[in-house]
């Protein structure tokens, strides 16, 4: 449906997670994402502070993975009228402990009252060299950082009732700022995480007509795990060693698990969202 | 409840219809406005064409009334997901006519599916000379353009189960834009009537410690009508003509009724949205 939606909208900028504009000096990168109570989180699933952090970090995982540097934000934010003082204050320290962390400018947006807490984000950032989804050669080594699975293991088990550690990435998103900085300049397509796996990997798929070969089975759990806000990138085979070794002085684990090819690539997975 | 959230964040930026940021060549205004359903309309009071052009046109104001020219737009649309093809074809047209209109690019943002039509959009907009809320000063005489009034008349009568023309304020806000652009030099304090003239003036009562003797009556009714989107708007008594002027040629009603004066001003309306 959001596509036929946003199949109506023929503009070059759409289809990336950020749209990169030049100006006369440099390139700002504008990316928005939001975060909606029933959507993507329910109320007693996180802390107002751990929601507000979350909002942030997963518009963040947008320019991270642009090779962009945020340096302002504009929070729409709709607030149920119930919440109190105590509450709208931990509501602002989340936005505010996670701008201050990446030194983001939170300049403006919009407040109103609502009966769900629904945040949008746009953050704006500044890029030397943007990163995009597309790029993606034949013979690319395809790679994604960190362990993937645990935030839909996660998110089952708030679906059940279960409490979840705080350290969770469904939680607390573990983006890979600096790794991703330094390997920019050797990666030729990226895309974070957000919906799974398998969803990115069609993504990439349909954008520059490509399909994989993969080295290393991947079961359907992770392959299908939204909101894991890990890294998904190509690279030419001749920068592995410079890459593996950057991730190691960054202690960022890397899974080298396919190989672009010919044919195309289709995810097998429901929609995530509840 | 939301000045106490905005409160939490004291950038140098936040207080204006939107933010201004200096790059090394011009200036770039930032402007974030949400258009929820239940909270600024109901589904059956507007087509969705009418939905997304106004939801456009309520944020185009923010720039206008800053002298600022949109060039970009991200929109952040939360979809039922009951809308069928032709729905969305029709909310995407509302974008797209505007966004025509004024000259825009949509470059990105984000959808998602959600119980209700909830839509933020951040404009992207340029300004050689931006006007701010900020400067009114004793002596400058207050203004505001159009006729003030009407659309609380016709949000009462939709409340009321009545229907109203398509030609209304509440359907179709009028932007002033080249009107204000002729003017923005001799301006010295700005801000659109989104809230109700009674609310804005308070803005400015309470940014710049200012009160407002009226020289014209204002009833209750105009006084709390909320997005009325007209110009509220400041002048040194000299440029008086030279706007009057200006305001003959773009056929746009200017309405002198007050000066600014020592003191301060609070509205006696209540909250507008239902």
């Amino acid at each position: 449906m959001e596509n036929l939606f946003i199949s109506q909208f023929n503009d070059k900028h759409i289809g990336d997670d950020g749209a990169v504009i030049y100006h006369k000096k440099g390139k700002w990168v504008y990316s928005s994402d939001s975060f909606f109570e029933d959507v993507h989180f329910r109320a007693d699933w996180l802390s107002l502070e751990q929601i507000a952090s979350k909002a942030m970090l997963v518009n963040i995982s947008d320019a991270v993975v642009m090779n962009a540097r945020p340096k302002y934000a504009l929070l729409n934010v709709a607030i149920p009228s119930s919440y109190d003082k105590t509450q709208l204050i931990d509501l602002a320290n989340g936005f505010k402990k996670i701008a201050k962390k990446f030194a983001i400018q939170i300049i403006g947006g919009d407040t109103i009252s609502n009966d769900k807490l629904h945040i949008s984000i746009t953050l704006i950032s500044k890029s030397k060299n943007p990163t995009y989804r597309t790029g993606a050669t034949t013979g690319d080594i395809v790679c994604y950082t960190g362990d993937i699975g645990s935030v839909k293991t996660d998110l089952d088990r708030l679906l059940n009732g279960q409490k979840i550690d705080k350290q969770s990435k469904f939680i607390a998103p573990q983006l890979r700022a600096k790794f991703f900085k330094k390997i920019a300049k050797y990666v030729r397509s990226a895309i974070d995480i957000s919906d799974g796996l398998g969803f990115e990997l069609e993504r990439l798929s349909r954008i520059d007509d490509i399909g994989f070969k993969f080295t290393t089975d991947i079961c359907q759990h992770n392959m299908c795990s939204g909101e894991e806000y890990e890294i998904l990138f190509t690279i030419n085979p001749k920068h592995k060693d410079k890459v593996q070794h950057i991730a190691h002085e960054q202690g960022v684990k890397l899974n080298f698990f396919a190989v672009v090819s010919g044919g195309k690539y289709r995810h097998e997975c429901r929609e995530h969202h509840f």
